[in-house]
């Protein structure tokens, strides 16, 4: 018995001009919303200090800027966005529990709205043991 | 590059005496944090009304209680709950770009203490294509 769908996008490559703002990631996550027609419960965000610095590999030097996260409480489940700057990374998780009619334009908007140079989506029935 | 981990966690068969109770899950949600060491942004949760009238097969028809859903913002990333108690199904996610030397201990909590007959754990590395 499934009870809903994860759609997991991870985004790598990602040069956006906003990347470390909540409030464009915010304005993303409602847009979403919108064209799932899902039902927001709550929104929250947090805007990350700047990365000073960072020994790991893939660090994307001429970036500093913090990154920021986003997440859509739903009637339908939830929306979450987190970023990365430094690694030019951006991963969005959309899970419904409700008519999956429109996922496929919730996905073709993001890819569109979000440039980047690859992608891995993910899609996995949620409810149990399958 | 990796950027995190998606551990999912769908419990079938669940008996929980305060399944649609958002406190019971928030309190749930602070249990995970403390056991992970990680810092909560900002935590949210909704009670839904009760079931009333439902068609769709596997309707456990004792249980008409509406459901619970929980969401901690993190500084590594977030937790979501969300629960369906006229189908006793329960879905967990834990995604953190933190440290994961306390996955296990999370898993092991959770099972423990959502009473289930079945579970489905699912394991993604995140942060664009492997």
């Amino acid at each position: 018995m499934v009870v809903g769908i994860s759609i997991l996008l991870d985004f790598s490559g990602v040069v956006a001009e906003k990347f470390h703002c909540a409030a464009y990631w915010e304005s993303l996550l409602d847009q979403v919303i919108k064209i799932g027609e899902m039902t927001k419960l709550h929104m929250s965000s947090h805007q990350f200090e700047k990365v000073k610095h960072h020994t790991k590999p893939g660090f994307y030097k001429s970036n500093l800027h913090g990154g920021a996260t986003a997440f859509a409480l739903l009637a339908e489940s939830h929306i979450s966005v987190h970023t990365w700057p430094e690694y030019q990374k951006v991963v969005v998780d959309v899970f419904t529990c409700g008519s999956q009619k429109h996922i496929d334009d919730i996905v073709n908007f993001l890819q569109d709205e979000i440039q980047h140079s690859d992608i891995r989506i993910t899609r996995l029935k949620r409810g149990g043991s399958f």
